[in-house]
């Protein structure tokens, strides 16, 4: 069973709105063990939907059309579908009382336009409208169906969930495919895309072909480099099994290559790292950012309960401010030395138990005779001082964003070494 | 001129990651005047890359393909390219000698697996990499043509700009399309979607099927509302002056409605409008925030040169920081008084010349008495003190967000009433 999804609406096409129906939809197919293998866009015109309906039957089993089924000119996926099927469409009394009850209901007028919701192509079924006034429809062609559900995420999601997924996996079964697909993402930080490409290379070839494990690497800027694991095992219980086996050996081939790089797994960020670890220790934690200028200050109170152990960050942008308020001996602000002071200063300043400091050069320019992407990162844990050089890429936004997240993993790593 | 997206990625079919690169690309092609009607997403298999791309060849005459340009093995997109051209990839000497450079300069050793970067379909031309290591690819087929970039939005972006937009513009023209297209977005903060919609809407009612000008709304989340107005004239300089034209009218729309809400025009962001103004008058800030958590000063330090204007930030995150460092009054740290305080604290402390504080309830909780989204903004010019606040709505991270840009425009305006 492979389900393609076309979503309907010029604004998708021009950039307006962008396209959260097809990514949730392919999460709750994957997340179902179902195959996806196409996605496509398509404006507001017959002739186009038709062909992005007939492109879609050309090479999948089943198609959900999102968008197109309101009320206004514009919204012409109910033609296409009967004009793909072959069917005249057919105005159906039972919708348009409904449809007029639900505006009585709501007290408000309804304008004429709103009865071309009730019209559906012969031999097509309808997904009753629970959430909106525009009902689904489920249009058989052959062996094969579209499903098509309005764009309003609210409702498209509630219509999927009821009628569609559970009409899907009759479907799977009745093919007699039984397997269930789940899949984990280790989060990784501190190693090229192309290295772990590298040091899982050997796994990677073993597994070329295999219909039950696959890995893909996912470079994901600020947030590090992705590693998916996914398996399809003959249900649950079995696609657990694979996956947690395929961890462990992941997992060591990484870290037999590059040491403690894996911070997380799944939808965990570096931040969710540091605040597990603070809290389970009892510590606070403050921060004087130069170069970051405030980014991982940011980062860290998107964490739910930062208060419990974030106290704050100096943004010493100034070097007076540096020399000031934080003790750095004045002269040059870029080095270990620096960073270190940094880190020493704020600690006391706010009286936390841990901090880190971040000194560097976002360039474009050289400074303090460093390169650009020079970034030194000062530990202060107890009285237990050091400091940490890092040499990151890019223009100054990503030196900045890259800095952040570095100097978090710093200190992730500090704590597991020191605490 | 038609031109297909293709997104390349299995990532994106399982829903891992939003298609952030086909919104860009459509609101650029848009913006250029060039036809968009269909995009597809596919994912990391050879077969179905191909069949993805036969069929943008089928209904368009140029395709844009974003990702699997990488150095992994789930980077097959160049071969997919060079099986639609009937063309054998050959690895380029002058690309392997760049990709090592880029190594090399970087300090970090290069795994072999860079190399298929190297790899070139013949018949091809390359887009130099100048942001990442992987090289665009420009693939004639016949008439038609497939661009490639990397899936990396940072480097899809810089490529796009730099060398597919100005190929598809010698196309148009050669195509004998010779009208020329231009565009201008007025940025706003403080006005709702719909109620610009409202103020601008009788001029859109004239412009109603107008060839010539046309005016589009797009909510933009923490930047704002933007208001797009695009122009196709008989030549640029035509273009250029329906354009200002037309802006005269609708800024005088918006400003009779909301006042001063309109914070720049096009790449603008807010903290550009601080900059330039700060700049003007030799004016230094300082910053106290606490609700934010250090986001405006992220976002201020992206301005080329804001070391000549800003001085720093206390991320007064507990509340012990504002008592003792920034001196406000102990007892509650929601309310106009506390803002006031943490402005003229933090003015001191810094010794700049204009202090802004945020001090708010991000939620989901009330604090202090407030509800969630209540965000006080300190503003202080020299010896005067004053404070605004502002009612956001969203989560914990939206009214962060909303309360940096929200504050920062309070500055603007701040600044342009009493400096």
């Amino acid at each position: 069973m492979r389900v393609e999804i076309v979503a309907v609406g010029t604004e998708l096409l021009l950039g307006q709105i962008p396209d959260t129906n097809s990514q949730w939809l392919g999460e709750q197919l994957a997340a179902h063990g179902i195959s996806s293998h196409f996605h496509q866009h398509v404006g507001d015109n017959h002739e186009r939907i038709v062909a992005a309906f007939r492109v879609a039957l050309s090479r999948s089993d089943a198609v959900i059309v999102c968008g197109g089924l309101g009320p206004t000119q514009d919204d012409i996926t109910r033609a296409a579908l009967a004009e793909v099927m072959g069917a005249a469409l057919e105005r159906q009394d039972y919708l348009v009382e409904r449809i007029r009850a639900m505006f009585a209901g709501r007290g408000r007028p309804m304008s004429d336009n709103n009865l071309l919701q009730a019209d559906v192509p012969v031999g097509a079924s309808v997904i009753d409208q629970v959430r909106g006034t525009a009902p689904g429809l489920i249009c058989p062609v052959g062996s094969q169906v579209l499903y098509a559900v309005p764009g309003v995420p609210y409702e498209m999601s509630e219509m999927f969930t009821r009628a569609i997924l559970p009409d899907l996996l009759d479907r799977v079964r009745a093919e007699g495919q039984t397997s269930v697909i789940t899949s984990r993402v280790l989060r990784t930080w501190g190693a090229s895309e192309s290295g772990l490409a590298e040091a899982v290379g050997s796994r990677f070839d073993e597994l070329e072909g295999s219909e039950r494990v696959t890995i893909a690497f996912l470079a994901s800027g600020i947030e590090g480099i992705k590693v998916r694991l996914t398996a399809r095992g003959d249900n649950a219980e079995h696609a657990k099994e694979l996956l947690a086996a395929e961890e462990t050996v992941v997992r060591s081939l990484i870290t037999d290559a590059f040491g403690d790089v894996i911070f997380g797994v799944d939808a965990e960020a570096m931040e969710d790292a540091i605040a597990s670890r603070l809290s389970a220790r009892g510590l606070t934690l403050a921060l004087a950012e130069s170069v970051t200028g405030g980014l991982i200050a940011s980062r860290l109170v998107n964490v739910p309960g930062a208060s419990n152990w974030f106290k704050g960050s100096v943004v010493s942008y100034a070097s007076d401010i540096k020399f000031d308020l934080l003790g750095v001996t004045p002269g040059r602000v870029v080095s270990g030395l620096a960073a270190e002071e940094m880190a020493r200063g704020v600690r006391t300043l706010f009286g936390s138990d841990v901090a880190i400091s971040v000194t560097g050069v976002a360039g474009p320019d050289p400074l303090d005779g460093h390169a650009p992407g020079t970034v030194f990162v000062g530990i202060a844990v107890g009285d237990e001082i050091s400091h940490v050089e890092l040499r990151l890429p890019g223009d100054r936004p990503r030196v900045r964003s890259y800095g952040a997240i570095g100097a978090l993993n710093v200190l992730r790593q500090a704590i597991d070494r020191i605490l």
